[in-house]
């Protein structure tokens, strides 16, 4: 699978969330080539500041691991992560983040401030970034653009 | 209550994690003059990457007061926050943030980095240091010397 497939798969996440009014943002797992978990920014629903796509998809990961070392994993997410989930990706030690659109306002690894290339506890993540960049970014521009 | 009574009370969570097993870290969520949450670090046990106390304190505050916006709550935590834990302080919108020790290898409110200090969303966090700095810290170099 090329990195555009399991991004489609995070884009299904996302429009899960547009659905339901939340944020469209969404994220998958990949392990050992398969998807392990799957989730989507919940945060209104839950009422949980932390229900990040990116929290809830490391924190089942771990769950179907049984660990919370993701040392062979990686993540694909639709949008930028901010830096508690850029927190979140180094604490689970995630080999590689892949991400659709920038951040330019919050984003983590990169655009307002890089968490991960602090290096802390000398974990290396790998950051690959743009993928289907305009239909992550396409979705989020709906959705506020109807808030309006 | 004076700070250093809270933060007796975040060490009396430190002090469950030790017993545990766990890095001795506790966390407790004080709104209007009364605690609302209480957590220590599980990720052990639960096998989470991001069950640290301040993450799992939040989680509960938000739950208490049934909204993920904690704007009037002050969170009191016995090691400086890492990059995730600072995010998830950012997030919830918390006004103030009391910490113990200071982490000079991972802290990311002043020591390594200061994920506060970027302003997004116009969000201004009040952070207190050193508040039973020496308590905090000798939990965890107990802990740790134990552990060798």
């Amino acid at each position: 699978m090329l990195h555009q497939d399991w991004m489609h798969l995070a884009l299904t996440q996302a429009q899960m969330a547009f659905e339901q009014g939340e944020v469209p943002i969404g994220a998958v797992v990949v392990h050992h080539g398969r998807v392990i978990a799957a989730a989507h920014n919940e945060r209104e629903q839950k009422n949980d500041p932390t229900a990040h796509a990116e929290v809830l998809a490391i924190q089942r990961a771990a769950e179907v691991l049984g660990s919370w070392r993701l040392t062979e994993a990686s993540l694909y997410v639709t949008l930028e992560p901010c830096p508690m989930c850029a927190g979140a990706i180094m604490q689970s030690r995630i080999k590689q983040v892949v991400y659709g659109a920038m951040d330019l306002k919050g984003g983590a690894t990169g655009s307002v401030m890089n968490v991960l290339d602090y290096n802390l506890w000398n974990h290396k993540v790998d950051i690959v970034a743009g993928i289907l960049e305009k239909e992550c970014s396409d979705m989020l521009k709906l959705f506020f653009s109807r808030l309006r």
